[in-house]
Order: C-alpha cells, then structure tokens, then sequence
C-alpha cells in the first residue's frame, strides 16, 4: 500500500535530522565515541544501560493498547505485534556483554543508572497517558538510526576489533529495518491527524531522543571514573576487560 | 513440535469436560437454548454482552506479559501475540447484532450486565496479580468450546434462522481453531512445572467458565423482563426485532 | 454540617434495606448462622476470608483518588483519608482469629476462597474504573450494617461463646460508626448530582452485597465440607478448632 | 516519641547538604534569580510548573501504599494520610498565579514543559516500583527546603514586590513544616534497615532533587525566550503581566 507523506511527516522527518545534527555536533558521546581512546569496559557499560531500557521496550509498547481510550483496531494490533516482536531484544545486548567475555548473570548486573532510570520512567508515562499516539515518536526514531550513528559505529567497532558476535543488539536495532520502519510511517501517516498529534509525538520524539543522549553521556562518565579507580558500580568490569 | 501431554494436562482436559457436563446437565441458559422458546432479542442480548467483554481480552491478555514478573521471552511473545490476534473480535459480535437488524452505534450500546462486569472484573484481577501462566486457564476452554455447545448453536441457528452473517463471532470462537488451542497446549505443557502452576491455572479454567455460565443465566433472565415489559436496558430492541 | 438528604439518598437507603430484608428471608448464610448448629470452625473460615477481602479495602480506595479524572478537592481527601483509617483493619480479622486459638502466621494462610476474589476483583474494577464515585455504594453498606446481622450476630457469638476479644473486626465493622457513617452521607450528598452518579452507585451497593453474600454462602459450604470430612484448604483448622 | 537518629539518617542530611551546596553555587535557576533581573512572568512560569508536577504528588504518594508489596502498617498509614494532606495543594500555585492577575483556568494552562513532564514521570516511576521506601528520599528534601533557598525567596520576594498572597505555595512548601519533617525522618529511622534501603532512598533525593533544578533552569530558559519573542507557550502571560 502506497502511503502519502504529508507535510507533517516530512516535518518530523526534519526534526528528527535536525536532532541528530546537534548530537553530531555536540554531544559529549558522539565526540567521545569518535575519538576512540577507550577499551571495551566502555563498550560494556553501554551494553549493561541498554540491558536495562531495551527490557522495558516491549512492556510500555503494550501499554499503550491497553488503555480504555477508544484507540484503532488497526493501531491497537500495531502496539501489540510490535511489542511481541521487541520481547527479548535486551537478550542480545546481554549475550553481546557475554560474547565480550563478561561472565555474569542477568540478575547480577549493576542497577540501570539515573539516566536509564529516567528515560524508562518517562517512555512509561508518555505511553500510558496522554494522546496514545504519541509514543511513535520514539518509535520514529529508534527504529531507524543507523544512518546517524555510522561513523560512531564504524569507529567504536574498529577500536575495540568488535565482530558480528559483539554488535548483535546495535546492528539489529540501527540498521534500517524496512518493514518496520514502514510501519511506523504507515501509523503516522494513517492515524495522526490533528495538530495536537503531530505535535505531541514531535514532542516525544525530541525528549527520548534527549534522553537517550543523555544516558549515552552519562555511560562516558561512568566509564571515565571507572578507568580514574573512582568507586564504581561497574568495577567487576576490571576482572574481565580490563 | 511434539509436546507431550503430561498427566497435569490431562487431569485439566477432564477438569474441563467435568465442568461442561456440568452445565449441559444443569444450568438455566442451556437448557433455555436448547428449549427453543425465544426469538431473536434473545440472541441479540448475548451479543451485547459479549461485545463487552470481548472487548477487554487482549487488555488483559497483554497486561500478564506488561508485568515486572520474571517470566520466559516465549511466553511474553505468546501473550502479545495473541492480543494481536483478539483485537478488534468484539466487532464480529457486534456486527452480528447490526445484521440482525439492530441500527446503533457501538457506543450507545447498554452498559453490561452485572455478571458482565464481574467476568471482566476478575479476568484482569487474575492477569494482573498471582502466578503469571493462570490465564491460560481461561484461554485453554474458551478457544475450544465448539464440541461442549454444539447442541445449542445448532438449536438457537435454527430456531432464530441464522446465518453465518448473524454467527460471525460465535463460530469462530466456538470451533476449535487449530492453530491456537496447539499454542495454549503447548504453553501449558511447557511453562507449567510446579504444582502451583497447575492448580492455579484449574482454578481460573473452573472460576472464569462458571462467570461466564452467569453471564448466560443473567442473558436469559433479562431476556425474560424483557419479553414480559419490565423495565429493561434492552428495550430498544423491541423497535428492531419484536 | 447539615446535609439535607436528598430523594436519591432516600432511595439509596430504601435499595440497601431491600437487600438485606432479601438477605434476611432468603440468603442461606444467614439462615445457617442464625440455626447455631456449628463450631467454630465456621467463625474462623469467615474470619480467614474477611482478612483477604479487607486487605485490599485501603488500596482500591486510594486508587479511586489516584485516577487522572477531574474530582473535587474534597472527595480525594475523603478517599486517602478513608484509605488510611482502613489500613491494617484485616489484622483485627487476623487476631481474632489468633484469639480463637488458631497458630498460625498470615502468610500461611489458605489462598482466598474463590467467592472473596470475585468480590476484591469487583472493587479493585469499579475502583480503578467508570464513576470516580461509585465506590461510596460499597462503603454505604459495608461500614454500617449492624442494623441489618444484629440477631446474626447475636446467635453466632452465643453459640461460640465469643467474648470481645474473638470478635474486634466484626464489631468494629458493624457497628454504626457515626463518624465514618456521616462523611459517607456527606460526600453522597454533596457530589452525586447526576442521575448516572446515582445509578453507578445503587448498582455498586447491590452487587458487592451481593458478591458478599455470595463469600458468606462459600463459607457455609466449606466449612459443611470441611466437617464432613471432605478434602478441604481449612483441614489445618482441625487441629486447633475440632 | 523520641527517635534516635542514626549514622546513615545523618548521612542522608550531608548528602542533601552538599547537593543544595552544589546548586547554590552552580545551577542556572539559582545564580539567575539572586540576579533580580526579571519580572513577574518569571515567577509565573514557575508557578504554572509548579501546579502542574505538584497536581501528581498525592497520587504517586498513594500508590505506593496501594502495591502488593508487603509494607509496615505504620508506613502505609503515612502515604494515605501524606497523600491527603498534599491534595489541592497545586491549587494554592495557582492561586498565587490568579493573585498576580493572570486571569485564566487550570484547564487552560500550557502543557508542562519536559523537564517538568521528566520529574513526574520519574516519581510516579519511583512509587510504583522499586523499593517502596524510596519516595521518602523525594519528600525528605522537598518539605524542608526553606533553609536552603531563603535567599533565593527574599530576592524574588523584593524584586518582584511579591506579598503573602502571591507566594502562598512557595512559603507553605518551603518552611519547615514541623509536623511533617519530623514524620518523614520518624519513618526514615523508623523502617529503613537494609543498605538497599538506605542506598535507594539516597539515590531517589539526589535524582529528584537535580529534576527539579532542572525543571527551574528550563524555567529560565522560557522565561528568556519569552521576553526576547521567541515563540512561547507562555505567550499569554505578556496580556497580564508585561
């Protein structure tokens, strides 16, 4: 089925370049990752953090079809089939960890950082409240990030000699998944069309996207005082990586 | 895949059979049904009161999986899959009662019945809270009930002259879909392994058929006010099919 | 403060008296109780299930407030005021029981009888859901009915020879508690103003009298079940009660 | 009652300490506001996020009692009576914004802004999961702030000839309220047992302590942009008060 691109998707389109641009530009991070003086104790850190938000994925997705709001039938199936198909994803940030050589059971993982923290809190609220199409947004954006993050990828895979057994979860979740991707536009392009939904999803996709930033830099920090010998969550790292 | 039927399983598939053979032999509303004494209101009150709950199964089919609950990806996946797949069933019911004749909009639909209520009530009560594989206590009769209410929808099709255009939503759900009643099998054989798991599950499959029977008797009973002018929420009906 | 009682309040109260005059003539817990042929075996099965059921009276009371409806200042005090003051109140059940001689922790507790949880899953439903306000037709009845089981009460604590210490909830719960009794009048009083507050109230209070009628029925045939030697979650009972 | 208090009572006090030492001296919000170069729709832009996060304190504070978790009696006996003594209080912020002369409704206002959407997301995120004693690390620092931000108010008050009617919510939020601060360290020195305990409550002062800062610094933020054009959602401040 062909879908019209309206002016508003294209829109959101701009402003999701135009978010990415300004983290290429000057986020902590992206700079940081591209720099590449860092060992795979940076890498893990990354991994544990995406553990951690990427289990909630599918749970809040779910949520949002299960409010009492008078919401699609065809909306209503996208949430859940997409939840279904985001059930276990954090499975493979964790074998990437373990494929790295940390030998560590799930239940044994540090507790997600403040930043984690507040991205999954907020992914939560904005699916369960508020106009139900709004977590798009995020979706919009989560989905489809490889084009944004390659020279990051390139450089982090490179530096720490990363094989495919490494980047299970990063690979699957940022190359351009078609189907999805597709789905995601056909939603948009189907289902929003006040001004109000456009403008809240456009608002949900600049705050996780945000966020998610903000955990990436918060990831740089720890590692930064993990490598100084600053207490640390993560300094069962040591024993493995470093 | 072979799965084999453990006896916990088969002692469920008796608990199931002595439950039916139960109602067959007592409850009011078979009885009623297969009296033939009614006309098409009757029918069309089922169907309202089904539209109302089948509206919140995959809700609350969904919510066992959006739990903090440790559980396994497979599970999870089913239970998002199978909201995918009930969403949107409670308009075959209501499409039913359009084809019968009866011109209203979902909307101004009567509230549900108190039995109604309470079916739904304690179906998210036991989705929402206590061991996270119980629900497939209620899934394992109501996907498979076609052999247990043949009598009556073959009594209430030719009585009321049905035709699969009035019976989209009881046949699909009463006939044993293969592919589905294989899948709750197979969850049952393969999650259950405690004792606890067991019983709870026998517990919801006895509680929720017997709502659901209640839900029946309380049909036939309004059917009754009805039919003999008391004040009913369903009096509207009388201006379609009286 | 005066509060005029409105036609509607009138009528709530001529609903509740209805019921339990139906209660009285034909419910057969109440024949039973008021037979006095039992032990107190059949006190302490009440007692197990009134410690289930009254452990969540405080949370779906508090949850009605926590909604993001609209309600007035006033009602969502009366609600975490009230969810206060019933907190713990399943521990005076619990202690009764204790005082019957029974050694045991609430922990140990048999799981809630099948009834008990259809009437939790109600309340937590009507909470959770529909009219912010017709939870208040719970607590009508439910916090004033000494009127209505006085000679019940009568015959039971004869019969068992209870003395004040075997019967705090019971006397607490049904006594008329003028305070909480006057704040219940007041908010019927001041917030229902819609024939659909009226209507969603009358309704809660018939059906969860109901539901809890229907507990009471349980209680009778388990503890007919339990003396008769059948397999039975209060066989423990036995050795403390027989 | 006399509570003792502990080591890691008082060394929840040095961490909020330090961490207001750390806003005095470097967050954006503070600094700007000392600077007194502003006018009353500064402070109305705090007073319109202030009504909106302050709206959901009693509710998340609720729901923390309303988990299955078992909790003290004791405790759970706070959160009610917390979260009823916290209700309407957003109505005093607004109040204060009426009293400026901004003539308009709650329902009205502008949405919240992120920052402010963040902090409510993560204490709803808090309440209804984790340690259920961690909220107590929010209210720990949030019902005994005037310590901290006297100078911060009297400038405020000063600049903006601010009178009691206008800063009804900051004074009544900020003083130290006796009553409830020596509750909230009763309960602190009361329940918590475990390093989890005390580790999360610690951990939740910090995070919403900087969310909040945050919310401030975006109040800034808007505030600049309203008085230099930049479009605003809160635009309509410059009809009453510019």
């Amino acid at each position: 089925m062909l879908i019209e691109e309206g002016t508003r998707f294209l829109e959101l389109k701009d402003k999701r370049d135009a978010q990415w641009a300004r983290i290429a530009e000057s986020a902590e991070w992206f700079k940081y990752t591209l720099g590449g003086d860092y060992d795979r104790r940076f890498y893990a850190i990354y991994l544990i953090e995406t553990y951690h938000y990427v289990k909630h994925n599918p749970k809040h997705q779910a949520l949002v079809a299960t409010r009492m709001d008078e919401m699609p039938v065809h909306y209503m199936k996208f949430c859940y089939e997409h939840a279904e198909e985001e059930t276990g994803h954090e499975l493979m940030a964790f074998h990437d960890l373990l494929n790295l050589g940390v030998s560590i059971e799930a239940k044994d993982l540090p507790a997600p950082l403040a930043s984690t923290q507040i991205l999954i809190s907020y992914l939560y609220n904005i699916s369960e409240t508020g106009n139900p199409l709004r977590r798009l947004g995020y979706s919009f954006w989560a989905e489809d990030s490889y084009q944004y993050i390659q020279s990051v990828l390139g450089m982090l895979t490179k530096t720490l000699s990363l094989t495919n057994k490494h980047t299970s979860f990063l690979v699957s979740h940022s190359t351009i998944d078609q189907k999805h991707s597709q789905e995601i536009e056909e939603m948009l392009n189907k289902f929003c069309q006040t001004d109000e939904d456009w403008e809240s999803i456009g608002e949900v996709l600049e705050i996780t996207l945000r966020l998610q930033s903000d955990m990436m830099n918060q990831v740089v920090d720890e590692y930064d005082k993990l490598i100084n010998g600053a207490p640390s969550r993560y300094s069962f790292l040591n024993t493995y990586l470093a």
